[in-house]
């Protein structure tokens, strides 16, 4: 695990080091819109059985990397294994993952236990060792987990919602349910990183996806302060190294300033904020990822270059700058322009760097 | 149409002066968690029956206000009315509006024109003098529209849509295209709220519906720019009073400071955003309107209080807060709630007023 890094762009910027050029990855990158994921995808038979064994998983982490040269890859998992783990029964079927058994009252919070992340979540483990022997220091991997609120939200809720309105409904009826739900994800989620970290995961990234639906007295309380939880129990070093953790509210724009104060090394955006913004925001307290409009994917090419140049110019010549999409990638997307917007990203960064 | 208004604290508060308590309506106040609405619903047998028939629209207009103590009534209509006289035919399913004619070429955006408000939208304005004699005073009457960015959105989509991939298409592939459609919505839009303003509509509310999933520099070009267009176009006067505009972009908490800019007289807010934070953010500018998150609606009272509570201080004793929703009430709330809403936000109000 000690390897030698022959990429480091990604770890510098997120330390807000000089790079050579802009690093580049894309949430997503593992995903549909690659012809050998559908390979691996239809062999595997199950979106779970690809997530859960490990020799797949891996491989379908290392397709994008070998494809495009990108600068980091991104473990290929699910954001729901840790609910799967406690006992919820994770299923995915044409409206997205559910659980067959949904959290429906506080008797059932009270009996969540922290999954062991070397037993029931040992496929991740696995996974994230196996990676880092098959990558041999080409690029850094990142390990990532859901965020406390949006575990909570899928397992109170069930599945995907529109109005969230059964976690809202605990939060608003029985609050001290609520962050003791909050309070076992999160300490469940710091283990489970832990794992990743101790597996040799390089980075860390939070997916906070159901933070923005939240006030902001409620985000604070709900999503903030249990990140803030996770944070501190994490890691922060392993093989002599830094591990940089990157966290991302979808839809909390509005809140940067807060999240700059969690104690992370960088923020995700989405493209709802032009990276000029968010700097003017957050200053140099923590590295920005992002944030092209995956919209821009399916665009003529000369209009996504246009709008790298924008993004790049936006955030400046200064360190801390990993260049991401503001979501995942669409299935719909064409693998040439994925290739494309990485080389541009390379090419037009460089006079940045100089 | 030059009644006297008895209660004129929206229009005060709107123009930031002071007020004995904090006014208060909500967005879809009519609608279907009223049996009387639904009774009249079922009674024209279609959504568009309702919005096109001048009594009908009048009368449901009318049942919150004779119901709660509010203090706006607000024009019930549909955002869409401008393209479907534009001839693209609206319909509605369980999926909610489409368009049986979407916008499919260059061409057909060349085709358009401004329809004429006393002619094809005629019931619209028909309306907005009924409701004025029906209120005879009692209340200011609000009269709305989309924004132009929306109602391109619908008319490019076809409908609602998960990834706005056609409209932001058309927007990447064909600028001058999108920027053309935008023109002639921005005219459409322009004397269609003045036909309004001219009926009698004390107040206009633009909704910027989907400005949310636009970048930020395409914020500024693609909603916001025809939103300035609009707004330099309305008639600001009528019977010798100011006619004070709100401007809505759902999603857009982020770019309060440049909606603040655009020349209107409040903002309206969604729940992502604290009132202290927008104030904090936008000064005395403009008037704020919001934001309880609707899920309050269907909480314990007691809960549904303390957050009116929290409201009413985050905002403090400054004039110009017009209390909202940060959208639309939804119709599984019981109609006591949204009465005991009303008294809260009244009676808790009066301490920041002496």
């Amino acid at each position: 695990m000690s390897t030698r890094l022959r990429n480091d762009r990604l770890l510098r910027a997120l330390a807000r080091q000089p790079v050579d050029m802009t690093p580049v990855w894309l949430m997503r990158q593992a995903g549909r819109y690659l012809p050998e994921y559908r390979e691996a995808r239809a062999r595997a038979g199950s979106f779970l059985t690809l997530c859960t064994t490990p020799e797949l998983a891996c491989e379908v982490t290392l397709q994008p990397v070998r494809r495009f040269p990108l600068d980091a890859a991104i473990l290929f998992s699910d954001i729901l294994t840790i609910p799967d783990a406690m006992g919820l029964g994770l299923e995915f079927d044409d409206q997205g993952p559910h659980f067959s058994r949904p959290l429906r009252s506080a008797a059932e919070i009270d009996r969540l236990g922290v999954p062991d992340p070397e037993e029931a979540l040992r496929y991740v483990p696995d996974t994230v060792r196996l990676v880092r022997r098959e990558l041999d220091g080409m690029v850094p991997l990142i390990g990532f987990s859901g965020s406390p609120w949006t575990l909570a939200t899928y397992m109170v809720e069930g599945g995907s919602s529109h109005d969230y309105r059964l976690i809202k409904g605990l939060c608003f009826t029985e609050p001290a349910a609520a962050r003791r739900l909050l309070d076992v994800l999160a300490r469940a989620i710091t283990v489970y990183l832990n794992a990743q970290i101790a597996a040799g995961a390089q980075a860390i990234m939070l997916f906070d996806t159901w933070g923005g639906v939240l006030t902001e007295h409620g985000y604070r309380e709900y999503s903030l302060d249990p990140m803030r939880q996770v944070v501190a129990g994490l890691t922060r070093q392993a093989d002599g190294r830094d591990v940089p953790v990157i966290v991302f509210t979808k839809g909390g724009s509005a809140w940067l300033e807060a999240q700059a104060d969690l104690g992370v090394d960088a923020l995700q955006l989405d493209w709802t904020v032009s990276l000029a913004s968010a700097r003017a925001r957050v200053g140099d307290r923590v590295a920005l990822q992002g944030n092209l409009d995956p919209a821009l994917l399916v665009a003529p090419v000369a209009r996504m270059e246009a709008e790298v140049r924008t993004l790049l110019a936006d955030y400046g010549p200064w360190p801390g700058h990993v260049f991401n999409l503001g979501h995942g990638v669409t299935p719909d997307v064409d693998p040439g322009h994925v290739g494309r917007l990485v080389d541009a990203v390379h090419r037009l960064s460089l006079a940045y760097h100089r």
